[in-house]
């Protein structure tokens, strides 16, 4: 298996997705609240940039769909969740069409029309991620970072899941892949700690969401999500 | 300290150095060679991007100029030296001034006009440029990488840095910059190993240069160039 890997989204060109198994990782948090929203029973998940086509695309659902996303980490005013994905219960999502604009998650999708497949991945599913991997023969990770620049948690959750596929199959990875998988097994037994510290971390520390970390980094939830037609499943 | 880093010359943006002190590194081997002729007794280094600017330059020394540079790691048709830092000894550079045209490393010192110091480092000078930045407040390194992309020789050589840096001095790292030092730190005792299997190091070894990796990886030469107004002293 050849591996690369995109620092981050304002890097992410369609040339470099082309045939490859594409990984979107947002684990700080877009990825994170896609895969526990879709965990927890929610039918799709429509990823947009703009807030005003979240809108306007909500009353195509007639009261169906959610709307969901931040701007600076925070709820976008009138919407029904934020991107903390604990708030994501079942209760609330469960059949529902949830409606995503995301400062840093969401943008990664749009330049990939020439991947074979697209897969979201974070923290909350190394395990059903790596499974499908196995068999793949090009894969490339894109981090989508924090507005657009590198972020630790995304490199991480790479860093891991090569970890994962290292032990049971042949890869041959990028000097940047390299980097990621190296970094994961550096800060293996330290992976809150560090990410507390990294710049998505402190963000998150000081919007009152440390919460969010923890649960990203110690719970696994059983879903994969994959990208296809402008939508998550 | 606050340290920031650069994957590689696309990403370089003129506000990312504007007053702080830059070390452009192309170790694997623009400035390795940069490094390498001033310390033989070149008397300058004229980057340019472009051969034929390059061309047009050395008519204005009257033969007190030679030509250098490579395109896809091979000396250009007509010049003097290649980029191979092996070649720059003290009979031919010796009062030379040498203008130097290669696909990574000269880019990098365009967008850097916002600086407020400009150094040029390699495995081959780490001494140096730890003790010149040791009272520094704002340092960006710009790694060149090969081809706009990210490199590992460049990567490794920012940590390597940071390593003799954080000994002495208090150091604040942003997550680039704590992956290049963490990856310096994970393969210390490997670096030749590590360099040969990268990108830029096959690219070497496949055009024969392997030599250069060794070299730049086990010497030290006593020079420490910065970069003022176009030109590298």
């Amino acid at each position: 298996m050849k591996v690369d890997l995109i620092f981050s989204a304002n890097e992410i060109q369609s040339k470099d997705a082309k045939d490859k198994t594409v990984v979107v990782i947002d684990t700080l948090r877009a990825s994170s609240t896609i895969i526990t929203a879709l965990a927890r029973g929610c039918r799709k998940v429509i990823p947009v940039s703009e807030i005003k086509v979240a809108r306007r695309l909500s009353g195509k659902f007639k009261g169906n769909s959610l709307l969901a996303g931040e701007r600076q980490g925070t709820k976008i005013e009138g919407f029904d969740l934020g991107n903390s994905p604990r708030d994501y219960i079942s209760k609330k999502v469960r059949d529902k069409v949830i409606i995503l604009t995301t400062t840093n998650g969401t943008k990664c999708f749009e330049p990939l029309t020439e991947a074979k497949k697209i897969l979201v991945a974070s923290l909350l599913n190394i395990e059903q991620v790596s499974t499908e991997l196995k068999s793949k023969k090009e894969v490339l990770f894109c981090c989508a970072g924090v507005v657009g620049q590198f972020a630790l948690d995304d490199f991480i959750t790479a860093g891991k899941i090569l970890a994962e596929l290292i032990t049971e199959v042949e890869v041959n990875l990028s000097d940047r892949a390299l980097v990621a998988y190296q970094t994961y097994v550096q800060n293996e037994n330290n992976i809150v700690t560090i990410l507390k510290r990294s710049k998505s971390g402190k963000n998150l520390i000081e919007l009152g969401k440390e919460d969010d970390i923890d649960y990203i980094v110690k719970e696994q939830e059983n879903y994969l999500p994959y990208y296809e037609d402008g939508e998550i499943k």
